[in-house]
């Protein structure tokens, strides 16, 4: 089958085998996949991140055994928020046959472990035409959602999952530092839950306008004001839970900054370089900083759940679709924040 | 009057003039001020830490008047873990009377602003034979409490302060990875709230004794024992609340790479240079750092209640007494965790 393949942390086009369904799996062929900024961050800095892994896993002997890691001198295909339709059913699968439609988290298991898809040797991502999933993992996509929309599922939940740890309730506001399709995910969340004023800040004007189409209440554009002196000018006063999506280095420290004395930030955005801070910074206003990684099923389920029943409208964030064949180029296109903020891989398209 | 005086990030013992009491304040002789560590830090960092502070004020025009700053080419007297006698009051003060034993929070106001006692060119701290202190801020000691012990309110209080900022609870462990007067004062108020276990971690078996005599469960030695395998090994198993209270760079890393997976870490260590993390040791375990400076005013007595009521016992703590003229060697002395941890500033011993 055709797929995008990353081999030595490069992604070139090529065709692999079919993967097969083994007991209680199923294989499915890819609608929809959205590409996300970590597996762009992941090609141009997996190699330094993979050296941190390795030691972190050699500094906790008790860490356990967590995912199986992937070989970059293998094959790996990325491409984990996606909707597929299941083709053929592997031993003992009892509640999905051939043509549902469904989507999944992004996990695989098997009695060699749990397997990332996306970031396995064994298992394929969406970028290719076929996939493997589990029957136990899968949620089959309610009639009628498009298997577009449905495949936005991922990302949303990144959103639903950050506004949660950030513990933000009623009376809180909400600063977002960078609208890239997880700033919009924490602005779509916030809205969802009552939160407001939401200020969303991002130097791009297409960005700015996609965070105001998903509710947020004033956008701002960093080279012109101050993003917490434009939520000051619209009367912000109370707590203030700072959201940073751009995950860059130097965007931790530029976000404690910027942070009005005793906020809470949340560090959403993946920097997989190592960084600097001033901890002088963080005392002066005795800010805490919150890492967010991922999401629970609970907060999976409530992502499509929010989609299906149409209280966010994700349509506009699609700006692009391309095949397999069109990944590498689709991979420098969302360089672009002008053009692009999340481009789906559609193998049949 | 004699006093240690910083100028030039030097310390120096020399003679300056004694503070007159304005309106509402009283003019006190020192009887017993702790040497702070934050103090050795100044010294040795305080020039780099100013930078920062004045990029901060130019970054942060709604920051608003905080403390007026000290200039450092004039002469500063640090000291601010003191306990005085009243000799002289000044007009308007009703409350106090010559010869009443106080401690007060290390801030002094006046009609040209909030002084940071110790961080300040006009009101010299506790390195010296007297200061100035506003009646409204001055706490008499309770009788019978000796001014040494009185004068253990202030360190305790950053530890009572860290302690309830981290929102630990019942139910919770934690660790205290560093065991000088910052870290025993964590050891202490979690030993007052009840939580346990408590685990302390330091190189040096006299803090780790003084741990232990303040209740801490389990003691451990870094070169020999990981202290997260420590906190293992007696059981632990519910959510940890980490204490980096070292404060030198790398720490941060340090405690994020040791910490469990979902751990809070309170950062109340106070390490003034450009630090360095790798923000995917904080997103893959979804840690939380909580920084902390300073205390409130009901946490400042509720320090001087527990010491008077010897619900805690700092005495070990205090391994030196220095006059004027021996607070330079002290400085130096305070380098060797194994002979010192308090060392105290006696003006008249």
């Amino acid at each position: 089958m055709r797929a995008a393949v990353m081999r030595d942390w490069q992604l070139r086009v090529d065709d692999i085998d079919m993967p097969a369904p083994g007991t209680g799996q199923v294989l499915t062929r890819v609608l929809s996949c959205g590409i996300c900024g970590s597996d762009l961050h992941l090609l141009e800095h997996g190699e330094e991140s993979r050296r941190l892994s390795d030691e972190l896993a050699a500094d906790d002997p008790d860490a356990g055994p967590g995912m199986t890691m992937f070989d970059p001198a293998g094959d790996t295909v990325m491409g984990h928020e996606f909707c597929c339709e299941v083709v053929d059913t592997g031993p003992g699968v009892e509640h999905l046959a051939v043509g549902d439609v469904v989507v999944s988290m992004p996990v695989v298991f098997d009695d060699t472990g749990v397997h990332g898809i996306g970031f396995s040797n064994i298992y394929p991502g969406g970028y290719a035409d076929h996939m493997v999933l589990n029957e136990l993992l899968a949620t089959r996509v309610p009639d009628g959602l498009p298997h577009r929309m449905a495949a936005m599922t991922e990302p949303l939940a990144v959103g639903v999952h950050a506004v949660a740890k950030s513990g933000i309730a009623t009376g809180d506001s909400a600063l977002v530092i960078g609208l890239g399709p997880v700033g919009l995910a924490c602005i779509a969340s916030l809205k969802m839950l009552g939160i407001g004023p939401i200020v969303g800040a991002d130097f791009s004007p297409a960005r700015r306008r996609l965070a105001e189409h998903l509710g947020c209440d004033e956008v701002v554009d960093p080279a012109v004001e101050r993003p917490v002196e434009a939520w000051r000018r619209i009367g912000g006063t109370t707590s203030l839970v700072v959201f940073e999506a751009v995950g860059v280095p130097g965007m931790i420290e530029h976000t404690m900054r910027m942070a009005p004395k005793g906020s809470r930030i949340l560090i959403v955005g993946a920097c997989m370089q190592e960084d600097r801070i001033h901890p002088m910074v963080g005392i002066g206003k005795e800010l805490s900083l919150q890492f967010a990684l991922g999401y629970e099923p609970h907060e999976f389920a409530a992502a499509l759940d929010a989609i299906s029943t149409e209280r966010v409208d994700l349509a506009p964030l699609i700006t692009g679709i391309v095949d397999i064949d069109g990944i590498p180029t689709a991979f420098a296109d969302l360089g672009n924040p002008e053009a692009h903020a999340k481009i789906l891989v559609e193998p049949s398209s």
